[in-house]
């Protein structure tokens, strides 16, 4: 029950700053810093407690690596959604209920992008971690969080920058993408983060 | 005494890094990393002697978790409100005694963020500072001051991005804040810290 | 085998970053934080596989210094280029085949900035990622990834701040250099690998 | 001897990036961000090797802290004047050997500006690099890169942002700041590094 409460603490502070950034003043170019950092602290903070997911396609790469059990990953997923929905409604409590310009998507780049940050991230979790060869490393949070950072000034005009199904729902919820769009995010972050954990065994084979 | 000392001479350099960005020329993208990387620093530079709290909020919030002694609190406060006051004087001896522009403060909202992003910090400490899980990792600080930079461009211009009530102080002397609106930031700003020490206790139940 | 696949991902995220901040819109001020950044975060995630290296020099340098094996060098390079030009292609295919504004290049400060910070970057990476000193830092994808973003903000509308050949090539295929250009950036960019190996030998004479 | 081509090497780069930021295009708000993070990416580099000083401020109080022989002091300062100004030069190069606008200095606010700052720069590099309370930690370059860019960003515009004797050396050979007022600065900043050696060894008795 504490790890699920950890990621909901984490995701919530994660969307409350994607949301804060997104609602006017629209953003510039500290958005993607602001929101990177704040998976960095959120990863610091309670990485020793829930493993610091607050994304359901790093909850399912990480099961896929064989580091979360089955029994956790619905709740994570739970917890990770609920979080992101509250953080968007106290994004617009304390930003205003200000209508948001609906990102004009090209549905091609949009997904390549989001599969190549999200494939990204997970990637970069898992190596940084969960491996046995970085054991001990007092990075994996910097790592992590400005990974998000580089994909979001990447290609956020791209696709919004979400790499994250939970921080994707909370963007649909402020408005930024259409409710029909929200599956194909999740259906290619999702597939992003088990290709990823492929990928990974792949390479760490004795980490297996 | 040289806990002391040590907390007077961190808050100095938030403060003063905080008055610099504040007096003209006006807060740019820049003011929050400057201000969350002025925490990092002196964090980074006084952990070992005082803890590195430099924000009454945090150090109630130490002091609920069990690492602060009941006789250091009340010291800590003057150290770090006297440092914040000085380091305003200085901050206007370096940068022009320009009169700065009162915020218009919308209440609600700013009390909300202040709240939210307080809480994240003395979380975010917590955590990263005084927990068993995470002894002797080098990113604390790092944690620590990217929250106040993440809180500032998330909500900066809805409340002044203080998260601390000595630096209210220094904005109430600056003039970003009204004196009256002071207390207001206070009480907020301690009650987030006591919930933050509540629910870190509860996450982290063995080290009690 | 495992190797060559991590130094192909790490360099394919890293040049689809800066093929993504090349492209329309323009580079603004955050291209070389961002660009840093990946390289920081791809040589967190796979420094303990492969050495995290992603440029050619730094993998002359280090083969140089005698962490490389011979049979290495040149299936790394291969590797490096493959990912640089397919990431290339990426990048277009997100942000749109738009044609990029060729750099009018001054070739002696331009290879004197690219030799002076390809320089930095091997003396950097040799010394917190090869050395005796540091063994065991959470430091170096920092440290390295960083130095990018500093030549980057200090030369890179001088030279273009590829600092590594197989960006160079994909410089020249998404149109920023001009083709007969490359062999100056290469060649430049190889001797300061060499002249920083020789430097850390000389500096750690009992890391031999 | 190896310590001073070091030492010659990091505070080359840092002045190289300084004067790449400082002639055309003027500095904009990146400028603290690439300084701060040169001195950061040369301190991780060099720090086994020489302390990582690149600074006559920083040498001098680490002299005083009982850290660096008295032999060693007058041949650090020189290499690091002489690396500032071949950097100087190099980046005249680089850039173009445009004519900088020289700043404007209010003595007053300036040599305050660089007083404090330079203190906190010592202050922070004594605790973070030199201190037994954080012996083996990740962060010392990131706390010292950081701290500059911190009184950059606060009080750059007001002093220039040198913090450093050997940069004041190079801002005057680059004509930033006129030759008259450069012993100002030497005082000062001087001044400042032992202040800090002062209060350091006051806080951490036990590290005399």
């Amino acid at each position: 029950m504490r790890k699920y409460v950890c990621e909901w603490i984490g995701t919530f502070f994660l969307m409350l700053t994607v949301g804060c950034c997104v609602i006017a003043p629209p953003p510039g170019v500290v958005a993607p810093l602001a929101i990177g950092s704040a998976l960095m602290v959120m990863v610091f903070a309670g990485g020793h407690l829930s493993g610091g997911h607050y994304n359901p396609a790093v909850t399912l790469g990480v099961w896929l690596r064989g580091r979360c059990s089955i029994q956790d990953l619905v709740p994570y997923w739970i917890a990770q959604g609920a979080g992101a929905i509250l953080a968007s409604v106290a994004a617009q409590a304390i930003k205003g209920n200000v209508p948001v310009v609906r990102m004009t998507l090209s549905v091609g780049p949009a997904l390549l992008a989001e599969f190549l940050f999200t494939f990204a991230l997970v990637y970069v979790v898992l190596n940084t971690a969960t491996a046995k060869g970085t054991t001990g490393n007092s990075f994996y949070g910097l790592a992590i969080g400005m990974t998000v950072m580089v994909g979001a000034f990447a290609a956020g005009s791209v696709s919004g920058g979400a790499f994250n199904p939970a921080v994707a729902i909370g963007l649909g919820w402020i408005g930024l993408i259409a409710w029909p769009n929200l599956a194909l995010y999740w259906i290619t972050e999702l597939l992003a983060g088990a290709f990823a954990a492929w990928i990974f065994l792949g390479l760490n084979p004795k980490d297996r």
